[in-house]
């Protein structure tokens, strides 16, 4: 496995590879590091359908707010490497913010309508910042495919659409939420929570689980449905909700709030955003209505 | 040379020359059209530096203000395909509207402090339109170069910084302004000119050579320089100036207004935008004040 700190060295390793290889495909993992077993699925997945695999870690100052997490978001570079090794990478590319940055970025990448609701609402300029790096991460590997995490179900949409927008030739790979054992959706911002917070943030996947169970249910409305998982979600005492949502995915629009959740075959999200104290978790679940939940 | 009017048979095209040769690179001329010797110019450079070189013609809607021509800028295919065989050309892309927007984009690719100014103040939204049609354009087909002229020198710019800031493998290669014997840049526009309007319009490179030599005397101002300039357009009788302005370049910044054009080495432009009747002409000349004007 190659470490590239620079833009140079990455080149140069992706240009070996190419040349050796004219049928070489690369598969790219961006991850912010910090990385658990969620990460490390993308990347067996890459691993698995490409020739040669690169994971980026790179927290990324342009998509946190200016009063977020990105001073303290974790960061462990040892471990993320074993990790990588282990998983099969070829290449991990971790630059400095100014080896990204090297002055300010009068570029930027917007994507609207899919960004006015759920983490675009409550973080302004948040997938500005997600728009920008991807769009240079992509430029910078040019892979020919990029795994994403269905966690982060909205980024997803957005990058699925910028790509899709701009005729980039890469192909968007989405994969399943990892859990622990009791149903945790896996985040590197799960470290932040006290042994208290831990086991209430269980209540997020339990009021997924209950919204399914509801949903087969014929003639619930998503106004009940989210007044329910509302509920669900506030027996955690210290549970603080920033949004629970029911959109289309993965175009994020509302449907007709008062009208049942009919038989139809158009894809549904629901998404969750809690903060537990300081730390704010998401997650999520996909429904085909006339089908069991995802 | 093959005619593309889809994206499919583009990159069926390009994937065959980049696998009969791994060498190969490939240069782009993107333009929008009813071509001329300026565009003939940068198509000679690309076949020149290039394996393969592609032109694209696509008169792109979304670099239009809702009042400006897209409806009737001009077009002639048939000569068009003629001039780009005569220089050249492997392989012209020509879409129709609905291959490159079969929706209506949701991204949107806007460069700041760039477009504030000269062009970007008068055609509100162009640069954004530019921006997006070219990074479309660079994604489908993945140029080692791109040919620009130096007649659009705002555009260059902004394009340049987009490169940069996106990190996008591609070259960017300006090329010299062509002009009329009697001075006038080539413009697919100026077929709109009356004969009268035609004459006239000769203003505009007469006041640029006008600037070269009030430059060489020392101690003119950026102020005196513009108010003479615009006295000398205003000659023409049909001339109506939408600006004329001394700013630094690439960066496009106002220097000192009262302050003498010292010698010193940072380059300038001095760019104009003039309208004969409803039809828009631009021009500028670049300067590096302590050499004679380029």
């Amino acid at each position: 496995m190659i470490l590239c700190r620079t833009i140079a060295e990455l080149k140069n390793e992706l240009y070996s590879i190419k040349h050796s290889n004219d049928q070489a495909t690369i598969g790219l993992v961006p991850t912010m590091g910090f990385l658990h077993e969620g990460h490390a699925s993308l990347m067996r997945q890459s691993v698995a359908e490409n020739i040669a695999s690169v994971l980026s870690i790179f927290v990324n100052p342009m998509q946190f707010g200016p009063n977020e997490d990105f001073e303290r978001y974790p960061r462990d570079e040892a471990r993320d490497l074993a990790i990588a090794k282990e998983n099969g990478i070829d290449i991990v590319f971790m630059p400095e913010v100014k080896e990204m940055y090297p002055s300010k970025p009068r570029t930027s990448v917007m994507i609207s309508q899919l960004t006015e609701r759920l983490c675009g609402a409550s973080r302004p300029g948040h997938f500005d910042g997600v728009g920008l790096v991807v769009s240079k991460l992509f430029h910078l590997v040019q892979p020919d495919r990029a795994y994403f995490g269905m966690k982060d179900a909205q980024q997803l949409a957005v990058i699925q659409q910028m790509t899709d927008d701009l005729n980039i030739p890469v192909e968007i790979v989405p994969c399943p939420i990892v859990r622990e054992p009791d149903g945790l959706a896996l985040s590197s911002r799960n470290v932040y929570l006290s042994a208290e917070q831990r086991q209430q943030a269980v209540v997020l996947s339990q009021s997924l689980a209950l919204a399914k169970q509801m949903v087969e249910e014929k003639g619930i409305t998503p106004e009940e449905l989210i007044a329910r998982v509302k509920a669900k979600i506030s027996e955690a005492g210290q549970a603080e909700i920033d949004y629970v949502e029911w959109l289309t995915y993965p175009s994020l629009e509302l449907p007709a709030w008062n009208e049942p959740i009919a038989d139809h075959s158009e894809k549904y999200i629901l998404a969750l955003a809690v903060k537990f104290g300081s730390t704010r978790l998401i997650d999520n679940a996909l429904f085909v209505p006339n089908t069991r939940g995802e």
